[in-house]
């Protein structure tokens, strides 16, 4: 295939995935219907479905996005601070509902659970490496097992996900993130 | 008004509001038709609707009941107790999703949010007030504000009814929630 084509390629899928994440986010999953992708794409829907299989596949790659900027980050700057910069940046925070919206199907619809979590993986994968480091260099606390540490962090991540989907941010949630992280540091 | 009367009108705010539980846990709250909530409380929408204004009305009086509960146990053992509560009743799990559903329209439905607020601040306050004796007591960490504790607190409780609600609990939340409360207990 020329190069060309896979650049043309490649920008009408990012093309789709802006504007499914706006319509996500306005609309929430079930009410983001295909006529309003169709609208929040610019594109028809021939050419949404000929790059994504259906709405489930086109948001698991939103989710599968996210998971991969959150896994970075992570990797090099542990989950707390994934969790700081979703504080910051509250443009995310409309796509975070559908998020939740889609928690009932994690439980009752096993097929879309296990692509969920594949894609949540990485996330995962790239958390526990930089545990494992901090560990090594005696920055964690070393009384609790990584697994529960792990466990911990992913909980106050779901936490902070609700929370900022909800609007409800007015609480001082860096002075909780900075106590989170003082929870699991290594104490002297 | 007699007192049988009182005692029926009570069983059969009782029958909806268990009818409806089931009915939202199974079918979500957009799903929950009023067809379904008549089948799911055996009564018909006429009296359903002589008890409760409307769906959210039904909806905010099943959220009131638990944070009513959860207020008692706040009160008298902590905010992690109720943690511990929900993590040992699986039963009201599927219950919990619902609330994860609704989280959009708090931030987009002011009136709706206003009325969710009210109905949570009674387990606000049952949980600042044992925080305020336990740092009396000296329990309590002390470099910290309780302002912060307890968005701490409710941070994690927002990510155990985010897990609960998607069915993940294989990871040991009993040591995670054993971490929590040690991270904001006094240290000697």
């Amino acid at each position: 295939m020329p190069k060309v084509s896979e650049d043309h390629l490649a920008a009408r899928r990012r093309q789709i995935l802006d504007g499914a994440r706006r319509c996500f986010a306005e609309y929430g999953y079930d009410g983001a219907t295909v006529r309003l992708l169709e609208d929040a794409t610019g594109l028809s829907r021939g050419a949404i479905f000929h790059h994504f299989k259906d709405k489930d596949g086109l948001f698991l790659a939103l989710a599968q996005e996210d998971a991969r900027r959150m896994a970075d980050v992570a990797a090099n700057e542990g989950l707390v601070q994934v969790m700081r910069d979703m504080l910051s940046s509250p443009d995310q925070f409309d796509w975070l509902g559908t998020r939740l919206e889609i928690t009932r199907r994690l439980r009752t619809d096993p097929e879309f659970a296990k692509a969920w979590m594949q894609h949540s993986a990485e996330l995962t994968e790239a958390t526990v490496g930089r545990l494992e480091r901090q560990r090594e260099a005696g920055r964690l606390r070393d009384d609790v097992p990584t697994e529960v540490v792990l466990g911990y962090l992913d909980l106050v991540l779901d936490g902070l996900v609700a929370r900022l989907a909800s609007g409800h941010t007015e609480q001082d949630l860096v002075a909780v993130l900075d106590l989170v992280e003082e929870s699991v540091r290594r104490r002297d």
